[in-house]
């Protein structure tokens, strides 16, 4: 993939080239040898190494838009490998030979497991509904299949729309994939990793709880808390997160498979639908069932927005996470200076010895990513037409990209951060007995109005609440001592 | 609220305007009256036919942003009625005033009903704790209570803070009326108006079940389904939409209350935010209860950036719906012409007679307005610091109007558009027979590139179906006419 | 108005219900009476004390979402004030009555100055177009010349289509006056508003020019500024910004008067948009002109969204200048507490003495809420078909709401906060000479690595930098002291 | 790189491992061969073939975050070459030694030029001021001069901070390379992409001026306008796009270099910033300057936010123009037909013969993408803290994808679709002459009621407008036909 890579772009093959004749000469002359591929459209030259058929050279001509890094998401070529895996043994069930069918589930296998990865090199940005890359996996399986029975490549001894791509359409095969894909991603990748960070944080929060802290409201010093309070809002927020992503995996786990072309299930028999769905259901070991309307299912991408918003959701969470972490980790003499954060590189290429909230920022820029992608999902999932949404592949890379970000900088900030956070206690002591908003727990006593009074005074004068308060004669001394007691300050009263 | 509202615009409290003191002696002149009123900061003047006291007049004179289009969505008002209400009946409870805590009941009930919404002229953009809507509902029911135990208002006989507010904080306060007032909104308005919309919708397809129609992919010809099947996947989209909301509600029914300053519940008693929130679940009729984490709840407001994710997704389903249907009711003679939408009104000033899908297009507004909301919802929830985020009127306003006008546009669109939607049977008919999609159903019969040669060869010479696949001698008369029965391709076959 | 909209209330005029007919009846006996207007559809029953006609009646009644809060902006309105009493004046030159046309332009002047607004009652979300706050306009000027003429209203003397809207289509006329608003609203309101930001930004920039600072990269210390060199980049921010708004206003200055219905100008005269731009811009002293193409000035609203996208980006800057001031501002004791901000009101209602930064808090919230609308407008904006853009008042409204609330809270702001920002000289001198970043001048001397080794040793042990870089023996006593000048370090040398 | 990925995923370097050390040794067994570099963290492992350092080596085991996919962008690496050229080159002005200055270049130059992107592993999701990438090219080149002037790697005789990054910070040269990369790929790939679908739209607007067709407004008939008239409101479009997208440039063009850490240009020379900011023009050929104020060229990145506005509005733009474009041409028998699109492939894997609108729906979900990214621009851009932006990575990735994105999928639009786009001139005449908003041109004649009379009529009974004005008795035949002439209602009248 690499050196054929390398040829488009030696080759002029870049935006606004008109040559399209002339980079097809390169590529025939850079790669050793290709061979004919046809469709319905007529004969195409495709390199002899690749098993990829005509329709996915067309894409790979006709689609050339942001190169390489662009390709279609990895989890969408395995979760084809898998469906059409299944697809061949229901198909079997139905008549299909079955020396190609198992030949075809083979060569399926092979491309759940990424090893045929370097056969699907075309792009997110190509027909909406998917139907070239589900192609490029027909035609890839299809010669794949041949070849393990024995045949050459584009023969079609194993057709890939007759064969591979039987009693389906892409209009069901490429939601199903994204609902496979989607799904295992979340199971396998973001949930584990978020558990961690729940795990990670719950366990600062049970080692920090007994030290009290000043806390904080519109970023000014407020009543106290222990530091274990303030990690324990950060843990539930991301056990929500778990919960909500969770909360919407029933509708993921819908599969289209078996409404063709429509919905309506026209070239498959009764029941198709319901065995593929317990086909990937048990090759995946993920709960997947048959969608109980199939024109939603194609329409509309509805549960991949829902999903999103929940991503989206986790993302705010750790955006405030993170954004707390840093700052309270500020300083290390000129700023909160309450946390104390693991050094894990050197900060600066400039100023010596600086060491900064690096893994803070990579989760936050994660967490803006997030967002914005969740916005690109939601104008796709707006914008379908009558019997299929045709913004599939930008909908599918959208939220895979936002899973895998937020699963792999979730897990590089529990590593990395959260679990070597210390708590600088000399600081967050001195901090919470400079305070002034341990007045507050003089209300229940002098009222709001003289306790206010009190804190002003204090501020004004640069005294201690208790010399502002002994003052103002409103309390003794005794009192005083009884009643500002940051311990007490943590919890209702009895 | 209007001749007060006039004054404020007529004495130039616009935007820039360096005049305060003139403001305020405008102020004097054209009210007939003022008061005194007083907080920590001082004496203020107060419109003497008005209930609210010190901070709001501040409020109202610090936060001249936006105008009366602005001021605090009344669900809010209402749902500080509410929860002052329940806040009397609980600390009277724990020992406060009997007398003192019935005239708050009383007055917090007038605040519930809407009685009192003059009293309440603050803007969504003031302090981002809503401290002042707090204080506003705080001060109003003081001096209403205070008066219906024949107190003069100002006096403080009932104190806004140390009676009303008793043993809570703004920072409890308004993320439990936030809400209150969101399940209160989606109970009694958003979902009724779904379920209406699912049901009409729901009617129709069972209405037209029986009309086999072209289908379109990719915005092209494609195989054919019935109207009804069309109509199917719309209402389970807004099926499935009552349970995506639905099942955000668990977080939302959490209520902050008894946090008070941080989330430690100081000057609190134990026990009080357990009993305060089955008051509220008793008055409101809705499952509420005690947040598990009250640092979480005041300081990220991850449950409405979930909820709105939930709206937001039901916008992306409407938008797709409400699109749908004006392009099939599109003509009426070059269109596509297979609805009959109902006439409601002239549809332009200049072109007569013609009549237009409004009620698609007022309701594909109101979603773009929702995805916008959610993106403000989003960027505000991710930016809380510490114990408190202080964006919170920004995040309630926002989910709020998104709520309102999806529930309101879904009743007007159910209403004015669905309901009488009609089926143009004639056109629907034409259409199907002119197809060259119902091609497909001869794939399992004579192969996929077969088919396709049928197709492109009636495509190109203009033809029937049948004459290109007689002339290209794939089949018969016989076996073209028992193959190609539109009745028969909006199913899986037996 | 507000008696109107109470009987709406009242009478169950909200989402779902079902029973139009009644609350027509409910209208009737309310009010003390009706007059009868009539339009293509038949005649219909309108308030009789209201100006408005037909079909203006017809949207209330249709459109019945959001309520009263949701109302077409006041500028437009205003603006379409300005546009009928042009029109008539051109319309004149092209043979309309003058005495009808003289009585358009009062009555059009009415409007332009607010005089009519309670006979403004139609809601955003209706159609796409605009078509019907066009309409109101052309039936209440109608009705009120008819009046001035010394006939009565609904008997059409001045008939709202053929003499108001001669020459004119909801098409063109729309999107001019949200053109016209939309340019008003920002020369008069947003950059007079950030004008006086960037004044006070700069004074403050000068006020504090010697006051030498801890710089903060990554939230943690690095190497000074002065405090003036900080503010400079918050007035270059305002700057830029007015200066970004300023260039999309040339082609928000293009009028798409004269388009009429699909942009060809039927059943105008040539000239009529020529004229008609010209006369808009005498009346608004901006420099309007018309489309140099009518098709694209109805089919798309590209100025708004390019506006909105400076807009935006006005508030990203805005976003990032308050966030910055109430992080220097935060303490007084816990924070950075390098900036000492205004105290306008009590913070809290259960901490005494609590200030907060609350303007800072309103702009905040205010900037996220220009970032969700300029979602709303950006989809709006992405979804016209064919020859018109039907999300009309949707982005109209969204842009109206940004521009008005981000000059507003601008305004507030600076009154507010910036203006009253004092410096605590005393603190930050004291975080400065504490900071171990000092270490960044010894670089050009002893080399980053040798400077480094200095930060963190002195950082391990607590110590000065200057007694871990004798110890180390990498510098004297007299080099460090002439290296490590702060003053030095504020700028290139030479 | 490919070989030392893969040993990345073999040897579990996943999210969540936690076996750094055992990823570290199976990096050892892996690869041949390793050498020791250092930085201030001490010494660390490096694959021998590599040309780059510490610094890089930490960050890439640091985050482990997406994988190559998220390897930051070609043009931030080629930029940092072609800035870290000019910056020897003015250093040697200043003091660099001539020799290491020239060998700095030279490598400096390779980098420019793409050849050691191999050396270039490090992802987006790093430290959020791209101190980790800068370090990285500071590496690289420092490796590569010192092999130049014939020593070895890791030796250090070109340091890559005392040499390399001279005069520089990271958080200057991160936004200067961020300018540069942008600015270069605007010039060099969005804006000539843009010009050519400018030119191919406006030529077919040429082509196709003679032909009338219906209009479409609301998605319903509206009057007539010329084939040529819609094309060039989609020209104008473009065109304006292309000035929009120039608008922003100026301040793209503006270099923080010369700020270093801070903005005060600390470890500076007086003059440094200009002459750096020259020698980059004079490497580009495009006009950049130093910034005026460096403060804000670290703190904010509101160019990027302003530019992304920019380019947002061109999606918004060419999402309207593809929208119009694919419908126009669906069909092929069911849909409005109107215009022939070229067939570029087979489209669909079950129906035979379909062909879709591909290039329109790669490009709208590029615009959806790209809409997607500005929101997450925005996010970013809002979100600095005091003397740094630390979202530098996500701003600069976002918007360079989105101007790829852009320019690739119009060039790709352009040459697939536009250039052959097809009128079905028979297809527009026939439903031209059906429609019955010709009915519009009788408005001046009869007046607008009567007019409506005569369309509603038509339509009811399905006749021709003739037969129902002659029917109504409002004209005679010959008044008909000679104000019903398509032909004349193009544009204005005389």
């Amino acid at each position: 993939m690499m050196m054929y890579a390398a040829s488009r772009r030696l080759c002029g093959g870049s935006a606004g080239s008109p040559l399209l004749g002339l980079r097809y000469m390169c590529l025939r002359s850079l790669s050793t040898s290709f061979r004919e591929e046809k469709d319905t459209f007529g004969p195409i030259l495709v390199p002899s190494d690749k098993l990829w058929g005509a329709q996915t050279q067309r894409s790979l001509q006709n689609f050339d838009i942001g190169g390489e890094r662009e390709q279609m998401p990895e989890p969408i070529i395995r979760a084809f490998g898998i469906l059409k895996k299944c697809a061949a043994k229901v198909n079997m069930e139905y008549g299909l030979d079955p020396s190609i069918g198992k030949a075809i589930m083979q060569a399926a296998q092979e491309v759940s497991e990424g090893k045929l990865n370097d056969h699907f090199p075309l792009v997110i940005w190509q027909t909406g509904s998917g139907t070239q890359s589900n192609m490029n996996a027909n035609e890839v399986i299809a010669n794949r299949a041949a070849e393990i029975l024995g045949h050459q490549r584009g023969e079609k001894y194993v057709h890939p729309n007759d064969h591979v791509n039987r009693s389906q359409s892409s209009n069901d095969t490429f939601p199903t994939v994204m609902h496979i894909a989607a799904a295992t991603e979340i199971n396998s990748r973001l949930i584990p990793s978020l558990k961690h960070l729940e795990t990670a944080l719950h366990s600062k929060s049970i080692e920090f709880k007994d030290i009290i802290k000043i806390g904080r409201t519109h970023t000014q010093d407020a009543t106290p808390l222990t530091l274990g309070q303030e990690f324990s809002g950060y843990y539930t927020q991301v056990k929500y997160g778990i919960d909500r992503v969770t909360c919407t995996l029933p509708r993921m786990y819908q599969l289209a498979q078996g409404g063709t072309a429509v919905g309506t299930g026209l070239n498959t028999k009764k029941g198709f639908d319901v065995k593929i769905a317990r086909a990937v259901a048990e090759e995946t070991n993920l709960p997947f069932v048959t969608a109980e309307n199939k024109f939603e299912a194609l329409a509309a991408h509805d549960a991949f927005v829902e999903t999103s918003g929940a991503v989206n959701t986790v993302a705010t969470s750790l955006m405030k996470i993170a954004n707390d972490i840093r700052l309270l980790g500020s300083g290390p003499r000129c700023g909160l200076g309450e946390l104390i954060l693991p050094e894990n590189e050197p900060g600066s290429s400039i100023m010596p010895g600086k060491v900064n909230p690096t893994q803070c920022e990579a989760l936050t820029m994660v967490c803006a990513q997030v967002m914005g992608n969740h916005v690109a999902i939601t104008v796709g999932g707006s914008n379908g037409h009558f019997e299929l949404n045709v913004f599939k592949p930008l909908i599918a890379s959208g939220l895979l990209r936002s899973i895998r970000l937020l699963g792999d900088a979730s897990a590089s900030f529990e590593k990395n951060c959260v679990r070597g956070i210390q708590a600088n206690k000399e600081r967050i002591l001195k901090l919470l007995h400079e305070s002034l908003m341990l007045v507050t727990s003089l209300n229940p006593k002098i009222g709001y109005d003289n306790a206010a009074a009190v804190a002003k005074k204090a501020h004004k004068e640069g005294s201690t609440l208790k010399e502002a308060a002994l003052n103002l004669g409103v309390l003794t001394s005794e009192e005083f001592d009884q009643l500002v007691v940051p311990e007490k300050m943590i919890g209702p009263s009895d």
